[in-house]
């Protein structure tokens, strides 16, 4: 079995790409009205150029049962049509026991996702049940890319010794997370928006894979995030841009006008990979 | 418009009960193999013994679009049978900006649940999508009921200053929920396994209503629950048990069995309430 982490090196080198594409059909912003000729048209134009696909549950569970045959056609569809591409189901799940594990039938069995993105609010045994499969990725909402993640994230945690350590709770579970992943199938999302916690982050998770969120329509620094947010090896760095990407255009040429976003991404990327001697061989 | 925390008032005086029933169908505990047909049995069983219903979302998810079909049929049969009961979603989704908001839609108007729960680890800003709406409750996860809880919510918080104020993590998050729960739709879920935080919660909250899951097959005590969970006036409690009501039979008789440990759920907890001097009237 192959572990999560090789499986995502293997894609991000078969298209020599950090890039993916998140998959946010929203009605108020799609050209098209069905969702799954929305993402069929975006996978057609952005294969080749991306290494994963994320999907955002909340988006197909807006549109109701129709929305969920949407998910499923558009995950069909890229199998058949970007094979070498990991599929990300960004669900952001997190509950105890019985519930936990009903949540993985559903993440796995029912979707057939490669990975997903989880919550730890629940502690450590609500992140377990998703690591049974070391082919399976799962990825720990770390450190977020809104205003908003400062509110809980970042308070200061302390011992409660007067001369304790204390660290921003982010850091606290990334320490946490850190201690279970040596399956190679524990990943951690750590946004864009926030560059010297994604350096902070790495620093504690050398070998683990990120999702790094927040480029493009939430404007975080593209070099920043790539050179923080990367391995030694310049790798394990998955830069996701969901709106840049696929409402690059909201008229006809959206196919067109995600392909060149995807595009113009990956090469910036490389761009940066390239300067720092950490290039695509 | 009504206030969540009103709807909920009159839901338990309807059944004079703060006893929830966890609709979690697990194929491998249901004594019947369809879902829907063991929902709509145990709602029949315990409808006006009982305030709300909590479908956890896992469990439909798990099985697929039949289990997400279930799902709507049960919410249906509760509308029609038990319509004084509120019916919770326990989905505990948590996303920023526009994914929050998307959940928010499909949670209300694909689903039409009364009440959500929600995970807060995001910040304030993934929590307040939800509240847009008065008479819509969101229940964050403030303290869960398992083990792991601890990992997270337990950690102490300290200014960064050496002398600033030391309190628990979910201190903190209870303290920045009361500040957005004056329209009266703002809850929180606190777990019965610990009754110290559950008091300690209450002292912050006095007003806000608390889902409190742990007695039964988790083990909680219930007396030390009820006491520490209910508000001044003996109300704004809602005590969940799942396994140990569906599943307090797995032969033929569970329809039976459900209603039994039910009304004894609700007899227990009134006989706390008396003896507190707090009774229905």
């Amino acid at each position: 079995m192959t572990a999560f982490v090789d499986r995502l090196r293997s894609a991000c080198a078969a298209a020599a790409s950090l890039v993916c594409v998140g998959l946010d059909p929203n009605p108020d912003a799609m050209p098209v009205p069905d969702a799954a000729d929305f993402n069929r048209a975006i996978v057609d134009a952005t294969a080749g150029l991306v290494c994963a696909y994320k999907p955002n549950l909340a988006f197909y569970e807006a549109l109701g049962l129709p929305g969920l045959n949407a998910l499923a056609q558009t995950i069909a569809h890229i199998r058949a049509y970007a094979p070498d591409a990991i599929v990300i189901g960004d669900c952001k799940r997190g509950d105890i026991g019985e519930s936990a594990a009903a949540y993985r039938r559903a993440m796995t069995g029912v979707w057939g996702f490669d990975a997903v993105t989880i919550n730890a609010w629940g502690g450590i045994d609500t992140v377990s049940p998703w690591l049974t499969d070391p082919g399976f990725g799962a990825f720990i909402w770390c450190r977020g890319s809104n205003p908003g993640a400062a509110d809980l994230q970042d308070l200061t945690v302390a011992d409660t010794d007067a001369d304790g350590m204390r660290e921003p709770l982010y850091v606290n579970l990334a320490r946490q997370a850190h201690r279970q992943s040596d399956a190679g199938n524990l990943g951690l999302v750590v946004g864009a928006t926030a560059p010297e916690q994604l350096a902070a982050v790495r620093q504690i998770c050398p070998t683990m894979p990120f999702l790094i969120p927040g480029v493009g329509a939430q404007g975080g620094d593209l070099k920043a995030a790539v050179l923080n947010g990367v391995d030694a090896a310049g790798r394990l760095a998955v830069v996701n841009s969901s709106r840049g990407i696929i409402y690059a255009s909201r008229s006809s040429d959206y196919a067109a006008a995600a392909r060149a976003a995807a595009a113009n991404l990956r090469d910036s990327i490389n761009a940066i990979l390239d300067e720092a001697g950490l290039g695509w061989p």
